[in-house]
This record gives structure tokens, sequence and C-alpha cells, in this order.
């Protein structure tokens, strides 16, 4: 028989996946997925981008490139981050195969078994099979609208059992799931406790260039950016949102000390990011379309969580909470405790509109009472019509707790 | 201060990416990288095939896909699977970020801290510092001519530590760095040893398309094939040597339990392999344009492996041990242990020419007496001059031993 390793044990399954490929299906409304809508892909600027590139750099991107990343690509992506305000000079820079890939290699090199690694609840469920599968324990810390309670955090941090925490891992910028922003106050409260605790911060920015309003701009300002003398803080980062998630790019910028680790851990895993879509992406920026681009992605986006805000203030019953979001991806929606989450999603599959449940974002996966669902996605035209649905379904519901 | 992990004292780093830096300067002659010379790349080939695809397809190219991979290729790799007699129906296919990412997945699902792998010596360095990072203890058997040496293993097998044996990694077709070919009868005795003692294989056929004669076809029929009912084989492959490294796509072909494991594991990792190389690869093998590009490559390094072949005959010391490998990429060179292999690679450097030492694929890190040359990336012009400095400097060094 065959015989496997203790981490198995501890692997865990995203739901998240499998409704992804409900979502296939064309004739359901999906706000399950995390992903752009496929018609906003910047097809047609990368065709003509490739294109116009000499056969010599298309013959690079066929090859091996070196573990860090494609060289112009890291020359350009570090322009990119200089102009945001990242201390790019004091720190290094890492390309990975998507950012979750940098969220698992910085847990394989903090981590050991039973080590303890502090999250937002809810938190992103990658980022969450990573911790596990390293059979890290969570210490999970409530979420606010204007981001995690710093006293609770603090005061787990005083406790004896916090002596074996490795990291704190944040979204500060349009949380996945819980769709909030850090105020500038949370950010710099949690900042200073991390740096006295001497505990380090891993900070997921996979949505910050996604806000809705210019006048946002600065509220999205990153840790790393306002904070870098502060605590010790990685940063990790994604073209997913911005490009498309199938070139698999995302990046770390750390440390030094902890880039090395990085670094050797990147090689027994996969030994470089696809220099393919490491060359394309490379392209889009040093062209000046990705700025331009993610403009439109920032005009549609506003548009698509207008039309679901619009169509849940309509077809929401008023016991339902939920959050307006100035950016990113999600609107993180709550219900009585009497209303059967699981249930209500089955109905709402049944008649056509799918989305994810809250537990599965929950660290200790026992939430009953939230779900999300996602507007980036889905054009406006039919955002009203899924919403309807899960606004009759949830009705129903409650109507028949009465 | 930052407190790492256990694992990272075990990362092992790769020399041979060192050398590859090395070799992107031009006028440095490189034996040192496993990998295609950039101007075989089919360029041209995969573009006609991009442009005509249907818009649907391309935007797929910048989505998530499902974990195991983009149903298309899934499809399609099944299929030229079952061609090559793979028992594909009673095993599960799983998509990889590069074969590497196969062989790392296996570790982590198979590997606690301590537990055994079994390894050839040499063996691929990939691999190698895939097991190091989960803290495995490596038991080398050394290879021989015709396969790994099945007395030695059997006999390793019997004692009591080999109760901690978690699975036995092996490259029967064209082996890195060895160059060798596993024997008919080598293949029945290791896969019968290997299901007696019920240790698990992990086969590593990253190089069998890649035979030079036609006849070879036969030969090179992996363990999968010929022996699923004998023993747990866990079968990995590369698009990397048939396609291009810069893809990143690699696969594993495993029994459905040990298939859904890895499916978890790699959820944790990266969460799926980059679409857009996965529509590429999918678009190049339904062609058929794959198979004839492989015909050209099997033909292009033949001719390469017989210029190298012809150059170590009129420049190599009578001294110097070397093997005449009938597919791959590689010769794997012998030198009396007088003879300083790191200054003879300094030296051979200096005037222009590099490989790798052989201690980079000892799994203990201790040879002195071999060294690697690589045919694949360097046109055969070049070979010959390469291969003269090389000769040179190696006569240089017995003589001054004598």
């Amino acid at each position: 028989m065959v015989q496997f390793s203790q981490s198995v044990k501890f692997f865990r399954s995203s739901a998240v996946r499998d409704l992804m490929s409900v979502a296939i299906k064309p004739d359901v409304i999906s706000f399950a997925g995390g992903m752009p809508g496929n018609e906003l892909f910047p097809v047609s600027e990368m065709e003509e981008l490739y294109a116009q590139l000499p056969l010599a750099e298309k013959q690079m991107a066929f090859q091996y490139g070196p573990t860090p990343g494609y060289p112009p690509l890291l020359d350009s992506l570090t322009d990119y981050l200089r102009r945001k305000g990242f201390p790019v000079d004091k720190n290094k820079l890492l390309i990975t195969t998507g950012s979750l890939q940098a969220i698992y290699i910085l847990t394989k090199i903090f981590i050991d078994p039973g080590n303890i690694i502090v999250t937002e609840n809810p938190s992103f469920v990658g980022a969450l099979s990573a911790f596990s599968s390293f059979q890290a324990a969570l210490h999970s810390i409530p979420l606010r609208s204007d981001g995690i309670d710093c006293a609770m955090l603090e005061s787990y941090l005083k406790s004896d059992e916090a002596q074996n925490v490795k990291f704190i891992y944040l979204t500060p910028n349009f949380h996945n799931p819980a769709g909030i922003l850090y105020s500038r106050e949370n950010r710099r409260k949690v900042a200073e406790i991390a740096g006295r605790f001497g505990v380090p911060v891993i900070e997921d920015d996979a949505y910050g260039e996604l806000y809705f309003e210019k006048e946002m701009k600065e509220l999205v300002t990153p840790l790393k950016v306002l904070y870098e003398d502060t605590c010790t803080i990685c940063t990790v980062g994604s073209f997913s949102k911005i490009v498309g998630p199938g070139f698999r790019l995302g990046w770390m910028l750390v440390p030094p000390e902890i880039y090395k680790q990085a670094e050797l851990c990147k090689q027994s895993i996969d030994a470089c990011s696809p220099n393919f879509t490491q060359v394309l992406a490379d392209a889009f920026l040093r062209s000046g379309k990705m700025e331009v681009y993610i403009e439109k992605l920032r005009e549609i986006y506003r548009k698509r969580k207008n039309s679901m805000v619009a169509a849940i203030k309509r077809y929401f019953p008023e016991e339902v909470g939920w959050n307006d979001p100035q950016g990113g991806f999600y609107i993180w929606c709550s219900v009585p405790s009497s209303v059967n989450v699981i249930e209500v999603l089955q109905k709402c599959m049944e008649q056509g509109a799918i989305y994810v449940i809250g537990q599965t974002f929950d660290p200790d996966a026992k939430d009953t009472t939230h779900f999300r669902l996602s507007f980036s996605n889905t054009p406006e035209e039919k955002i009203e019509e899924g919403i309807r649905i899960l606004g009759n379904v949830l009705k129903q519901s409650l109507k028949m707790e009465k």
C-alpha cells in the first residue's frame, strides 16, 4: 500500500475551484470566481506586441530563464514598483508562478509543523491551503470595516502561545473575500504592532491597482511603501488581475536575506516561472499599454460594482448585510444565523446563479453566516438577473424561518 | 531577526543554473545547460497555430484553468500517451508547471523529514533539490551502462534502514547526466524488485522521445507501459525538451489515489499551470506538428552528438572515459582521480568553454571524477572548437600530474 506523508492530512481543498468549473456552463450566472471576465483580456494588444518582438526575444520565450525571473521583466517591473514608491533598492524582487506561489514559498521558508500563522478572518482561500499544506496552525483575527482588529492582534501577540507565530498574513487593499480597504490608521497600527513584536508581515497586494476612483490612489499605498522601516514586510503581487491569471505570474519584494532562501526554494519547486508569459508581460509593461489597460479595467469594474450594488439594494431583503467596496472584485454579505447558507446556495444553483459561501474563507472553516459575491467576471446586464435570483431565494429562506 | 524553517537548512543549490547564466555570453561555448538550442524552437509554427485559434480560445489562454490542467490539453495529451501504450484509463493525468513540479509534488505527498529516497548515482540535480527541500535522506545506488545496479538495490532494500524508503527515483531513458539507456532486462529487474519490496517508483521520462535512430523506438518503452501491474509507478514527463522549457509544462500519470493528493497539493502551490502555454501546447499536439517537430529534433541532436563524439575521439586524451549515447542531450565523462575537475573547468572557462562537474549530480555531493557535456544547445560547428579547448586542458592537466 502507498503511504503518504503527514502533510497530506492537512491539505485543504478549495471549494472555489469546484464552483469555477460550474461557472464554465454558459447559462449559469456566476458570482463565484475571483477572476477577470474572459471578454476583458488584452488579447489583441498582446498579439500585436508579440508580433513586433525580434526573433531572438521570441526564442527566449521558449527557453528556461534564470530562477529569479526573465531579466528584462525584472527590470521593467522594478521600474514600475519604484514609480509606486516601493523600496526596490533595499529589497530584492523574485518573479513567481502566480502570487500564490510567492505565498507558498514564503510559507515553506518560515513554517515548520505546528508553527503559527496569524491571518485575518475571513482570508484568501489559496493562502489558507498553502499554509495548511505545511501543517501550520492558524490563528485568525476578525476583520473590521477598516482592517484587522488591532486590539485583538496586539492582545494575541502578548500571549505565551504567540511565541510560536512566524508571520502575519494581510491583504490591506480590497480584501478577498471581504472587499474592504484598510484605513491609513489601521495600516499604521498594524505595522507598529508587527514591528514591536518582531513578527514579519506578508502583505498580499493582488488588488491594489483596482481602485474605482482616482482619489483612492493615495489610500491604497501598500504597507511596504509606508512602513518599510517599522517592521519586516514581504509584499506579494500578481499579474493575474491586471493582465491575466493564465500567465501564472506573480512576484515578491522582500529583504535580501529572505530573498536568498526564497530563490533557492523556487529552484526546487519549478526552476523558473514561464518565460513565455514573462516575455509577454515585459512587452506589455514596457509599451505603456498596461497602464492604459488597467485604467480601462477600473472603469469596467466600477460599473459592474455599481450594477451589483443597485441590484442588491433592489432585491436583497433588509436582513442581509453587505459592503460597498471601493475597488477590487468582491462584495461580502452576511445573513442572520437562521439562514442556511448552503441550502440557499443550492437553490440558487438550481435557479442559475452561483457564488461562494463564507466557510471557504474561514481559517477555522466554521463560518455559516457569510457569502462572497464577485462582480468581476459578469457583464452588467447579467448582474441584475443573478442578484434577483439570489435576493428571491434569500427572501424565501427568511420567510420560512419566521 | 527573521527565523527560518528547518527546511532551509536542506536547500540545495543547483550549480547548473550559475553556469547557465555564464552561457548567456555569446562568446562562450557552452556544454553546460540541459536545454534545447534557442534556434531550434518551433517559433513560427506556434505563431501560426496561435493566429488560427478562435477568439474564445485565445481568451481562455489568459484565464485560470482547472488545477488538473486545461481540459483540451488533458484530452490531447491522453490520446498521445495512449498511442504510446501508457495505461491512461487505469491512471490519472495531471498537468504540472514543468516536470520538476511533478517531482516536487510527489515528494511533498510522500516524504516526511528523515524518510529515505533511493536515487541513482549520478542523478538529476533538480530532483535532488526537490528531495532535499523536504529533508529527505538520500540513498544512492550506482548507475551502470545498462541501468541501476540491481544487485545493490535489492541488497539495500533488504536492510533494516530501508523500511524507511518511500520511493525510488529513476530515469530509464537517456539519463541526465549519465546519458545511458536502461536495458530491457534492467527495466524488468528493477520493476520486479520494486514490486517485491512494495516501494513505489517515480519514473522520469523527460528524454524518451529523443532517440537518434528509429530502431530505438521499442527500447525506450517506459516502465509504466511495461510493468504497470508489477509495481506502483508514477511517471513524470515534460514538454521542455519537445516544445520548450519556457512553457513550464510537464505532467504526471499516476494511480488515482496518488492523483487525488497530488491535485490537492498543486492547488496549494500555484492553483494551476499556465493556461497560455497549455493552449499553445494543445494546438501543437492536435495539429500533428509536434510529431514532425520531434522528428526534426532527433535528426539535429543525432548530428550534434556525432560531432561531439568525433571531436572527443580527436581531442580527448585516452585516460578520459566517456559514453556514446543513443538519445537525449548528454555525454558523461570520467577522469582519473589525479585530475582536479574544478581546476580543469576554471581553465576551460578562461579559454571559452563550459560544462558541469559531476559533483552537481552526486546525491552525496562527493564526486570528483566526472563531468557532463551537453550537446543539445550548441551548433555542430562550435562543438569541435569547444571540445578542442576541453581536450587540451585535460591533456595539460594529465601531463602536470605525471
